[in-house]
């Protein structure tokens, strides 16, 4: 099917692409450290990547990133700028109210950032019992199962995909302008017996800001991980959708 | 000077920036509706197009942009996604909280709708008197002296420029690709008497959602009125740069 | 018409007057410096000198009026009583609330302090999303008009009229008691480059206090401008009128 | 002494009182119905004037008064205004906030509406914890003794004094022109047995509004009341100014 | 009737009994010093054992308790642990809520602190508005009566009932073990002129945290005194219940 | 060592305790269905007996329970009484507040209900950020590992242990008069593809609220599981103790 983007659409083309249904898709991001070699922006990048491929798929209206999000544990290395808990909360509601008053059936949010995960997760929460439209948030569906198969380095552990094989080769796909592998660095923390229990700045566990290794990330492996990863995403997408209430011709 | 892009620097960059001096910039856009011939961005393309001359002329850090903004006199038309005014306030003020935490002499905004305007003047008041570090807001400085030499049409009258040669001079000039200029009608609003005293719905002043005579814009004029803002703008950024305390080196 | 002063109406009174159509009209004022030579309730002096000339015209109900604003550009100064941004907003919108419950067809707020613009338009924002209760919110229509026509000294400029020859005027016609006119010194800023995109404590625009020149200033003058203020504000309320529901009879 | 009226004062003249140790005093009223021969001002005549006598003793600096309260359980009244419990508590914390920061050592907020009660107190624990600024509410104190003492008639019970003797002479005192004895009745309350432990709208409980029997009220009797809570207030207020720190010469 | 205890409750059972038209009762204390001989969570045991008289009395359903309060009077005790005034309106409107949505005919809180008397209230007010379900606040209902007639010992005056013959006698019936007699010592304040209206730690009235004279307290009296009070609150709940809608069969 | 109970503790020895370095434990349940056979408490029993556990182990002092959690997903089950996500956050933030005013060198929260796991996480980070004392949220550490191994049925999946044999052993060993085993019965829900990225109301999966198989279920088997709970517990909380300030002598 053919996609639309919200920011490059009319008005009247956009109000065309819903009342026929289309589902409107958001990249929630965030701008954060990810090590020397990759670049602030890599959560919206992968979370960009990952909803265009969705929004491709099932026709859905891609809508514009939103390029920060919730990343205090990253709060002490440079670059990093965190929206609070509530301020991601209260965007994703806000959307979802502007989407719902505009007649869309569903909502579908493409989160890239650990962070935002507990807000959209609120957040969707009140809009069900607020606002009557359903919302999906998709997080990297089988995440962990796909990089235990394809890559070819351990991970850092307790769930940690940071600047790592896995990120490293998704960026290098989608857009390796951005991307110094020269820098690459390998590290792995020595989690303290109280992490992730207590919260613990990051940059106590990594000087680099790099949770795992790097250095064999390729853009061909990228490319394949962002094939499953859309596989395992489109494949929720289309089970929420048979769930959504069907469009009035 | 050369600019940083924030969203492709690396950490370690982008806090080697800010040490030196930098100043962050971010460009506040918002998704509204621009009439049936421009896209929905139009508003984040243009903050985002000044903010990087901006950022080119000082040696500032671009920041990503918010891609959102408080559109809600606008919420009538398909496409409008309106963020509510303590959204945007909270947004500016994680942003700057953020960027003080990191050590920043500044903080640079450059808005790109109108309804931002308040709630970013809000924020500014209160990054102020809560973080000690200098705001400057800048909402195209000099626009209607500008408009008023450079366009050839009339304007909608009480400061509406919307969708009409102006702005689509400036969209034909920056991302000309996404704008159907065979789509591009022209419409005066006649303002009840009660406006902009009483909050109006723009779609009870314009059908098509245009302010004015988009027809004779070009990407000629664009890139002239950019040229224009931009002086203007650099003007008022380096004035606020002398206010700043100097970085320690 | 005969207008109704609320705080000395009875109960049963204000509930007849309501029901026979009248609209309320609230003044919103400040506490707040006004040089050596004015007193410090000079807006809430105006702005229910203002809001009395209204409610004569239209058979309105005159509320008492809000003594205190959003200040806060003019904290450095001795008597300024700020309230926060949000606490206007929240004033104007319970009146608002419990006027719409006692059946009121609209709703006039007469501001007389720059600072109160924003938060009464936000208000006045979600008044009219959430209440179902129109609203107008009056800021001295016409007043920079009025002011070059009739004032003999220069505007302080950038729309700055603060205990100058206009302001002084309005007060000598409306509250002499309380003007000391030998204490009246004139004095006009030198703004900096950034004002106002950058807030500026008016304390470090003028050592007075004073924005202009109140030397000329008369109560005959007062009286004049008074009129036609209020000619313009009539016409604004009139208009407004025109657009409510009539009350059933 | 000589107390000093900031309505009227200029900046300077406030600075210099505020300077020379003098306490700022909030008359905080309401907008509420009080039967069919009172003005819906009772609440704020009555504070202001005791307000007065205080400011009068004490070398006060008398602040203007909030003309509007918390009033929800007369809501069902024409002209009953109520604001929310916490705008109340908000304007109390802004106005607190202001004076201390412009060196005020203390603040007295003379209180003449029931529902401003449980807000004010929670407002004065704030400032309190927050402001390091010493705060007194005067709740008209020894009311119920005194009117036991001189009042003709029953009081209505359960602490409630509205419209009855009691507040009647005091208006007939202080504002004798917007009284209507012809008007006045008397009604006395069969209160329910779950009153006040359950919320009940006054309306249900009086026809009229009134509680107790106004017609004995004289303005010389309001006079004596006057004296009396004068007497009890300025003891208090007395009590606490000798709390507070001496103002630095 | 029989009470039943939801915490000890099925969920199957808890429906039932709400469909049966039962009343959910919840005891509201705190953990507060209550002087060396009482234990910290005094106002719970007390509040807990009203409310489960009530409930055996009305056939209610006794709520798990909540066990913390607002005591930020007492903060300077150790052991004190205070909520805010918002967190206990927040609790009692949430479990409302909770109770309406299931169907519940109305609510009784029995509170046992004498700080959150005023957000109850507020709670209260709040819930009538808002929520639809009758709510009743139970502050040991005639108290003062009560203790004046059956206690040996004078009280502390000004209402304070604080680990003294009262409250002792009524912990020595209902949890003797945690009572520690031989620790008793009595207290008497010596209450500057401005308490309560200036709001004191009471740790500045008492050095032990007791007000009264504890030592001839007994369990026997405890009983008594509880018999009473439970007299009186059951005879209110009684009343409030006549107030309900019928649950319908 | 020996625990301390707070709810049994007179101020004087809680002040003692935390003198003494002895740490403040906090069990957070719920009130939430468990199917035919637990009680609705049966969170709190879990986490208020793990709390005692650790307490006595490390010597800490155990605070009384919180009764209430987010349940939000059970709401439409009889007896599930959800407090919302701001108000579990505002209770642990207040409370960790008094502990840290009093000087408490640390405090550990022992949760037994699934949402309560983010706002306690949200509340720890602004406890982390804003109050200087180290918090740890306890959430059954091994939970998944222990079951796994030592219940004989099989887990519902997706992390869900639900009134079956893992909990409904736990509670037959602390609580075994509140569990009526007759009553248990199996049921294993059918996972919908969109769960848990979607929102979903738990009795959606389960009629019976049971998510397992709880006839197994054995006092002795309880007994087991929180010995191996509490292994993993009383590490955890001694690797956060190391992590403190040691207390002054």
């Amino acid at each position: 099917m053919t996609s639309h983007e919200a920011a490059r659409s009319s008005s009247p083309d956009f109000g065309a692409q819903l009342a026929a249904g289309a589902i409107p898709i958001l990249p929630f991001g965030a701008l954060e450290q990810h090590g020397p070699h990759l670049p602030l922006a890599t959560d919206t990048i992968m979370a960009d990547g990952l909803a265009r491929r969705i929004a491709d798929e099932v026709g859905g209206i891609l809508l514009p990133p939103i390029n920060y999000g919730q990343t205090s544990d990253n709060a002490a290395f440079p670059g990093t700028i965190t929206l609070s808990f509530d301020t991601v909360r209260a965007i994703a509601k806000d959307i979802a109210a502007a989407l719902a008053a505009q007649g869309a059936r569903g909502f579908v949010v493409v989160n890239g950032d650990f962070g935002n995960q507990a807000p959209l997760r609120q957040a969707a929460r009140e809009i069900s019992e607020q606002l009557g439209i359903g919302v999906l948030v998709v997080n990297y569906p089988g995440m962990a199962e796909i990089a235990a198969e394809l890559c070819t380095t351990a991970p850092a552990g307790l769930g940690l995909y940071h600047a790592e094989e896995f990120e490293t080769s998704l960026v290098l796909h989608l857009r390796p302008e951005d991307v110094r592998m020269e820098l690459a660095v390998a590290e792995y923390p020595v989690y303290p017996p109280t992490f992730p229990a207590v919260l613990t700045g990051l940059d106590k566990l990594s000087r680099s800001g790099v949770f795992g290794d790097p250095r064999p990330a390729t853009a061909a492996l990228g490319a394949t991980l962002m094939d499953r990863l859309a596989d395992e995403a489109i494949e929720l997408v289309n089970a929420f959708l048979l769930t959504l209430p069907v469009q009035d011709p």
